[in-house]
């Protein structure tokens, strides 16, 4: 006889990319009794069940979460405080709620205060993603090889933790758990900094006339492509991910400010030996990244084109 | 009998990653009756003669540019004038003088001066590159499928510029003749402006703690290390870069400057209309990008990882 699966009934609120992926997963490790989803939009929510996601689907989420082991919440993080307050009566004993969201405090600020104290929560960070969203943009290798980082208050049923560590385990994807701010501190610099940062060089190349635009466009390929790529993000999750990390976020840029404006100086006063320096002193962390194979996984969020370099 | 080659004599003075690709370019197409090349370093001469990149070798650039068809400098930008100085005498009547920088203006400032007037310049700028450099780094197919940039002066010799162009042609590479100070402005938005936001986001990173510079290298794949990539391409070539095009990268910096304190500004005021508008705008260039196709050409200098994404 099959192996009973890990729950037996999980409830997804929200199926988009990262949502649609993970009943994927789920669908291929035979990890859920009963899939049941809940949208918001009405066609989000036929198109799920046309792609076979889901045993069931309703637009009601409270209706979803009954009697669910695990509820996980896949929509835009500025939702998290009216689901957590409508699917709060419908949450059964020793259900464990958790999310996808990619920024942590917040979670335990807006949606923790809505829950009975007889559910366990368990916010969880895939660190991965495309340039895609909806339900038809998910696959099930979306995760592998990537950090899934969950971040449990102190204090929080072990059990749970695990059993939601499994889920992304078997997802293929690598797991870390750690403090939802330090998490939050982390991921401002190696992610939300990045993508300010590209979503503003490309908006101001937006903003060039016509035919320079055309040009910037035509040699794109020399720095700027890659930017292009990671600003074209899904823009209702990065505003979210900018309005609740707001404090970590700017702190990290008043830095990057303070060092922008040295290589400005630099440049202005035509100090060759401060650039020199300064560009040299960057190879070092390069060397990290390759060293740590962080170089050869698969690329997340807003991600990156796929050609081939000379060292690859 | 097999055809003539396209140049009888061709001097590479420099011969690191550009310089030994084209060497080896004109080696499989049979360009040049003879390649001699002249380096400073008596190190990189005897590597590139072991690497049977040329018929001869010399580190006098002025007695390897005598008799030349072609003389293409692949140094850094910084060396231009002196090698200008130290070659005039030996250019002989109607010899094409090339380079390969990656800014145009300064090459009328610097070398064309020193040049004597039976020559022809026609500067050149091969978008392409990784993140290596020397003799061994270079590889024929580094061109292929990427624009090479011709700035030739008005009033040029056509024929020169002709077979300027053709041999960046049998280097598989796309060619586009332009003005050198709107090379110069494009490619300061295009390569220029991402490269020292790269270098300065990565060098914000080297600043942090060690334990947080652990875990930024950890989690680099969710954007941070794409940077890092950028911002390990060769510190002499970059600033020169940035000391030759200072006025152009200084414009384009402030209008940067000021969208960034804009999306500040909308951060700290917790504005998720401005900031979900600009994310959106941002959507167009990148559908720009992928219309022009240039999203499935080989990533150039400072490039990128090579990881798939979905939509690859």
């Amino acid at each position: 006889m099959a192996e009973a699966p890990l729950f037996k009934r999980v409830t997804l609120i929200g199926i988009g990319l990262i949502g649609s992926s993970l009943a994927r997963v789920m669908q291929r490790e035979n990890l859920a009794g009963e899939i049941v989803v809940s949208t918001r939009s009405e066609q989000t929510l036929k198109r799920a069940i046309e792609l076979g996601l889901c045993n069931r689907g309703t637009m009601d989420a409270g209706e979803a979460a009954r009697d669910a082991d695990l509820v996980i919440i896949c929509t835009p993080m500025g939702a998290y405080e009216a689901i957590g307050k409508h699917i709060a009566p419908f949450l059964k004993e020793g259900a464990i709620v958790s999310d996808v969201g990619s920024v942590k405090m917040p979670v335990f600020e807006t949606l923790a205060p809505q829950l009975p104290d007889h559910v366990h929560l368990v916010p969880g960070h895939p660190v991965a993603g495309t340039e895609h969203s909806g339900p038809d943009a998910g696959f099930p290798e979306l995760f592998k090889g990537r950090w899934t980082i969950l971040t449990p208050a102190e204090g929080a049923d072990d059990s749970a933790v695990e059993k939601v560590k499994e889920l992304w385990l078997r997802a293929e994807a690598k797991v870390e758990v750690m403090d939802a701010g330090h998490h939050d501190q982390v991921l401002a610099i190696t992610s939300h900094l990045p993508h300010l940062i590209a979503y503003t060089i490309v908006g101001t190349a937006t903003d060039l006339g016509d035919d320079l635009q055309k040009e910037v466009i035509q040699f794109s390929a020399s720095g700027f492509r890659d930017f292009t790529r990671i600003a074209a993000s899904d823009p209702t999750m990065w505003r979210d991910i900018f309005l609740t990390n707001k404090e970590a976020v700017l702190e990290v840029l008043g830095r990057f400010d303070e060092d922008l404006t040295e290589l400005k100086r630099a440049i202005r006063k035509g100090d060759g030996n401060t650039l020199f320096e300064h560009f040299t002193r960057t190879r070092a962390i390069r060397r990290g990244v390759v060293d740590a194979q962080q170089d050869d996984v698969p690329a997340p969020l807003g991600a990156i084109p796929g050609p081939y370099s000379n060292d690859d």
